[in-house]
């Protein structure tokens, strides 16, 4: 009887190294097909803009719905069937032309279009800009859930140009907000402070509070691409968030929002754990609402909503992953907290 | 006006090393939730064996129907869905059992969900034993023609039993020695003068070629996991056998089988451009047809032909690429043909 073993190596340096670029958009120059994938809106307000800096062989423009409703099969299958129409092959790009809805989508499908090809992120929104466009987890949501299907998939370059922050609305300047106030929370009491005494709505101030939150995350990224330890410390505030998000359609709150309301609560239970002081808690609080973040929630059924953390991609079959803060600049990752210590937390927010 | 740059390193070490053990399976223990994805096939005649070595927590069945022209984004959803009603999360462990349809599409279902998490490969038919269960390749087709969506994401572990060859249809046997044919002129010239004075109908002797193919696609693999050299030599035959499949919409022809032709085809376009000698091209096409697989196709329209060759992921915006053979044991990669003469070696294939 033949009986054998074959061992395969391949372990081996993958240089994945990508600078990003925060400043007004200079010419992009490449050698290849490129397909520009944004939406409507965005398209009317800065495409001519963007096509003015591009030089490329050919350009194509790739349009889905916005929203992140549209964060699913549908629209990705759209992306790659207009790439095969176009006869896309391994050398070409799609540039990622909008906020972290089309940022995950791109990424997603230029990671498996063909087995993998090459994007760039060009993130229009303040939360893309300090977050999602850096890092390269892509992916898209489906009933179960956010981001449950994707890839680590890093961009070839990301260029942050913050005129584009000038025609967001409001609400979603404020939603870019949260995960600026998320990173200061997760990482860095200084930048709290500062945060604190800062004005964000002035552009001088916001750009510094861009270029702060980047260099964290790429910091953060540097250490642990896929997320295995430290990387999983900037989902504070997520594990909550992404329930509400599911529970509400993606339609009721936008992605920092939720996260506003997530990181709320898991002071809470960092506070009823006793880890958190109770006025640390209320220094994050004032914060988010100083940006108008919501910072409430009616939770309908406490123990679906508790249900529900275990498909959060930190968790595992029988331990739900939370991140929560010991203080303002450090976050523990805790798997071993009672469920009837995160209901108790969770059944404050019933009926608010 | 703030301006910054800022590098993110992500150069590190990844080790994506397993083993592949060819023998009749013995138990394998795993600590986590497990789902078996198969066909009805397979599964009626192999899973009690399978499931009589497999020890986890919990073991669930995924079935998808039996095919090629099942390797699609529906299949590949009805998988992600099975996975998401039974919570399976970033620990869990898919197992392919079956050909290449299912290690294909499993592997990419796991590159996936959540992100990534671990697979295993256990492949049933010679075909995806000898080739397709080792390197990490994964995708689906769609109607622009095959793995055009995919992911590599290599197996945490191989499982070849010669075994499941006892119940394999003489087509299905060929098949995968079609493989085993196109590695030895690839790379090894005595591997084809040993296949020359073989019979592979051997229970012994096939072991062998298995364990001769294995070792050498490991090696390749080794060299060149994301196909950007060596690894694209061992598609000869398949950049003519890719359309075939397609045009043929995967029923009339086994993968194995368009391969044979396909080898054939780049043979008679070595031959044309008086790189191959008409001699050693009649020895492969002796060596095909001794098991039976077909080396002629009818072509219907050659333009068309030829147009499907620039979806073929080796291709680019201007430029094919074959895969012809200089002599047995040898090819090279040539992106420089002129269309007219691939043309006339097609036009010999039509109305055959």
């Amino acid at each position: 009887m033949l009986c054998m073993t074959v061992d395969i190596k391949l372990k081996k340096e993958i240089d994945n190294s990508y600078k990003i670029t925060i400043d007004s958009l200079k010419q992009i120059t490449l050698e290849t097909k490129v397909a520009i994938v944004t939406n409507p809106k965005v398209a009317g307000l800065h495409l001519a803009y963007l096509l003015a800096q591009i030089e490329a062989p050919e350009v194509y423009i790739i349009t889905v719905p916005d929203g992140e409703t549209y964060k699913n099969m549908d629209s990705l299958n759209h992306i790659l069937e207009r790439m095969f129409d176009h006869r896309f092959n391994r050398n070409s790009t799609l540039i990622a032309f909008g906020g972290g809805v089309i940022g995950d989508m791109t990424g997603f499908a230029a990671s498996i279009y063909q087995r993998g090809i090459d994007f760039i992120q060009i993130p229009t929104t303040l939360l893309s800009q300090v977050d999602a466009s850096v890092g390269g987890k892509t992916g898209i949501n489906n009933r179960f859930g956010k981001n449950l299907i994707g890839a680590f998939h890093q961009p070839r370059a990301v260029y942050i140009d913050p005129y584009f922050l000038t025609t967001l609305q409001e609400r979603e300047f404020s939603a870019g907000i949260a995960e600026i106030i998320k990173m200061a929370v997760t990482f860095d009491k200084e930048f709290f402070k500062w945060l604190e005494e800062s004005d964000l709505y002035n552009q001088d101030t916001i750009k510094i509070a861009i270029e702060k939150s980047v260099k964290t995350k790429a910091w953060v990224v540097a250490q642990d691409e896929k997320e295995r330890g430290l990387r999983a410390a900037l989902n504070y505030g997520h594990t909550f968030g992404h329930v509400i998000e599911n529970e509400t359609n993606y339609t009721k709150y936008l992605h920092g929002e939720s996260v506003a309301i997530g990181m709320v609560m898991a002071d809470d239970l960092a506070c009823e754990l006793g880890i958190m002081s109770t006025d640390e808690a209320l220094r994050v609080k004032k914060l988010l609402e100083r940006y108008a973040l919501p910072v409430s929630y009616d939770i309908a059924d406490v123990e679906l909503f508790y249900d529900a953390f275990f498909l959060d991609k930190k968790s595992s079959d029988t331990k739900v992953m939370f991140i929560i803060p010991e203080h303002i600049g450090g976050v523990v990752m805790r798997d071993d907290i009672e469920a009837s210590i995160v209901k108790k937390v969770l059944s404050r927010y019933k009926d608010v």
